[in-house]
């Protein structure tokens, strides 16, 4: 369900077993080639083909679609939340829907990074609500096999305006793909680094990071397919219901 | 120009007199026959037309849909931002985009419960920055004219999920509208007061306040062409430059 | 009742039912011939008249006057709150008292600037404590009738350190009034806007809007009597109770 | 000076070599004899008295009344401000001047549980703007002298509610003194203990502290004009100048 | 006991009349002649001392050693918290431990400068939990009467990097103290100030406050014995139960 | 360098192209054998560790040792920073340093809770301060293959008081392990999940999580000598300089 789309009344008359799916996204610079909204795109994206699997099962909320961005505010037309309110974003949706007696809460985000406060959030809510079941995870942890498997350039993981973003959007939305502006593009530390933040300035040269210049539709097909795939069955087991069982390994 | 479809390097090049059109809008309780999104829905139509009648003098932004609706979550469904991070999205947007030299920035209106914190915000905003040119308004603050003269129910002004609201959503997304569950609602204080603060629970039956069974898709496209028409041309004295000039009436 | 000049015990008798007001004023410029306090001093002035009037009906507490006046920081000597010290003034009165059963707060204001903040105050309040009846609104909402039958000059309405604010000070406190300076003042956009906030160096030349030339204390005696009648019918109707009935119009 | 007299060219032509004072009070309960404003009405008194003797020399704004009381809120009427708040009120006002070219600001303090947090807003202050002067105080640490030479009673400190509080109200506000109610109060730890923090619930029986019962209006007179001399002295160094020299001792 | 070296069973079965012990000490300059690390060297050594002779009557947390030292900070290497951060790292600590059933709380300080947010700290928990015992206090509050008598140079009180400060290094960390560098020092006011607050670059030569040239390790041993005996007193107090009695004096 | 132990003099004389370092630990449960400040030890002998043998290449800082543990609070003794504060003290240390010339900054984290709130700190300090170096990492990203080759176990991850941790206790602190009370521990959904965020009380039995039984001190002493050989390549790297160079994989 679309929780857009809803009445007052129709809430009211929802199974407080649904997960409530709230995707996070954001409206920054992609490269040369792809547009300010990819994140937001594809995210919504998926969010709505697993609406569209799972029913009943869960309630979607609108895409947050102002991210936390500040890496690549030296773009121009990048917009980044500051920390505080984007957290506060995620925690006044979840304590909206509280009281009146949801108690399934699921963040799917399409931005790396909204990771860290995407887990502040997340946290501080189990936290403060240790009897609801909250959770957060990107989108692309769901298909990572699958973007292994499919790309065909160098690099073989998702990264940013890269082969497997670029092949998504045109899957998604190739009308806002301009791919003869791509630019194979991405620095790396020498000697390399484990924990140097750097920001999208210092570590590309057009603000892209990968191998777009490898992206076709066919390729986002699949990437997309095994994302929402993962996303289902993820929050079809807490919709139903799971065990915690030891021993853990 | 819409923001999220552009590059980095289209954002570049755009012209930095434009001035950046931020919509506000929300995801709260509309009676028995209108969906949630309903101040969202509206107010993204009216900043979208208005972007394709002003071309190369605005950037639209997406549409800020999580809005400040304290008042109407005892309505399930209803979500509610609290004010700092509502008024942290507006400046977290505008101050992402200083640095760049966008210069003009104006937050478009759907929702009353959002006219306080957006006069926070942009006031903050204006004190920080006193060279820029900052402005808000409702777009209902357009067409209040269009609305006195169109409505034919006992309530001649735009309330909330009245005949105004439902004639616009009749007249936009008349699949999401459900005529037949209206019901004509709302309370006033007796005797009458001006300054208390009610909630929706408090002052309607059913979440509305108004007269949408009077409601038409035709008084709907009335309002809407009156709303678009009052905020080109506010945007676009904005755009053009104007002077401040006394003695001021 | 004033309570700052009770002792502890009285205010442990004085009946829950009362109408606790909490005046909101500010220390900012008013042009070249009024004083920095003259909001507050008329605030202050409506709200004790007030309470002379509602006796054991109202509780009035000393003035804020620390208001939030950004707009007028151009010119020296204004003071202004910023924004969350001044709604944490306001929630901080009004949580003081809640869990000594007092169950009706009103803020009266005196200073445009504030409306916003006070909005923010009050719903933010009602939204944590449902059960109370809360309201602010300023005193000059209860005098426009009277202010748009009484003025002479080409302005009908309260504008800053105009004709019907330096006809109260004349009424008020003539010997802080220098007619002989003031300058008829304030400037308008051309052409017409609804929304872009300017600051008072911006939309005036002297600090002041309207035309002071035409004030007389007696207009001023006319307007603060509307005032005060107005105000007191406003609490007495809270203080007294009122219903919630449909329709409203 | 008074600011809240002044109109803005007056302020404009003012020396920057003023002291700016701003009295801090409160509104809490000063047991069964003194009304709730005590605080507010002696630091005041002392302050418009200052300023009558140093003249030009100073430039005192209205009292920031709204102190930090939470150590009495269990007595009914009392009114405390968060924390954060009330350092942002004294930070708001400072800052107002400072781009105005004022470099000298000094707290008059007329209660204890303001020491804490105007020690807060004072340095938060000097750490931003380090050239300043910034200074606060107590009035009462001006008249120790004089407190432990006048009063006849055991306490011969300055405690709250006490016989020297109570003497100052006699000598300034006789009208609001009912010393007939008044009762020596005020408990103390056995064994005695140096650091744990009481409410005056738990450590008075009435909400009074020391002896008022010894309390006389010639008294507070002495003490009142100890404070004056006392203060009048530091502010004057302030604003004449003053040399740090070694050694210290 | 010490906190940081129990599990968590075994926190479990301590004894709930404990007092948990809390030290807060610095990082920042100690003149020419002590190590950054000083005041929380000290504190440190007076508290485990404290906690080897009260033994299980108290829980010692490790010390927060990130204090309020803005007036430090013109001199390289001191690091100063933001006051909210300093007053949160104590609220955590002990909001953790209230769920347990944890009820007294001692914040011992060893910096001068964390007197003012440890008053906040501790007096927003007991108006938030009444019921509480907390307390804090400057160790060197305990040895006054010591640091009076043993000290030989010309300043009788503990000051900052000073001869009793000195002379406790040299009790507790010889290796740390380069005695060779002192340099006596320190300005004062001339006329005398009481309320005015410097830097230590504005009222020092070399950032030390005092004699140290008169510090030894022998009168650092009789202050250190007296502080540890003084808060011993104090903490056994709490934890064994005392009365409040009256009348006060 | 250790921080903590120079003079301000010696701070003022140090290169400023060091790398400074500062350790972030906790103080919480960690399963029925280990102590609670058991990540904080690890930590600060890392830091330890690497800082005897980059000498003057880095400027080591205390390990702030409150971390972000709200996951663990359900056990008692646990302590857990609110964010907020987490974040503060962080930004706090390295904007006390900045206006010093230390451009170089690396928050070494021995706690997987504080991962987010690192994040967030780090990239809030990159965003406000863009030319500095600024870095952050778990020791434990360092060891990851010593780990999966040591362990005996059926775990070969670093997980919580599990055998990698029990083993590194074993080698540094022996006399603080009760190995005798270890447990194997710890809980995995089914069907299996990717994103919910689960408390210890949900996760594990007794607070631990792996199999802590498997634990030597020989294999202690190889995943430590990993984790500080690792950091120390890391740390030289930044100190003497990188490149960044495409293309990137």
């Amino acid at each position: 369900m679309k929780l857009a789309e809803l009445t007052w009344p129709e809430v009211e008359s929802v199974s407080r077993e649904v997960v409530v799916v709230i995707p996070t996204g954001s409206l920054e610079q992609h490269g040369l080639h792809l547009p300010l909204f990819t994140d937001t795109l594809i995210v919504t994206a998926v969010a709505e083909s697993v609406e569209r699997q799972l029913g009943e099962q869960v309630v979607l909320t609108p895409t947050l679609w102002l991210g936390a961005s500040g890496h690549h505010l030296d773009f121009p037309g990048s917009l980044s939340s500051d920390f505080d309110s984007y957290v506060g974003a995620i925690s006044s949706v979840v304590e909206s829907l509280i009281p009146h007696g949801f108690v399934r809460f699921y963040v799917l985000n399409g931005h790396g990074g909204n990771q860290d406060p995407n887990g502040i959030a997340i946290r501080t809510l189990k936290q403060k609500f240790p009897m609801l079941t909250l959770g957060h995870s990107g989108y692309y942890a769901f298909c990572e096999e699958a973007v292994a498997k499919i790309l065909t350039g160098p690099l073989k993981t998702m990264a940013h305006a890269c082969e497997a973003e670029t092949s998504l959007m045109l899957h998604l939305q190739p009308g806002l793909v301009h791919l003869d502006r791509a630019k194979d593009d991405g620095l790396k530390s020498e000697p390399p680094l484990k924990g140097v933040i750097h920001t999208f300035r210092e570590m590309t040269e057009h603000g892209a990071f990968g191998f777009p210049s490898y992206a076709t539709a066919e390729k986002g097909e699949v990437i997309f397919k095994a994302a929402v795939s993962g996303v289902v069955q993820e929050l079809r087991a807490i919709a139903e219901g799971y065990a915690l069982l030891g021993p853990a390994l």
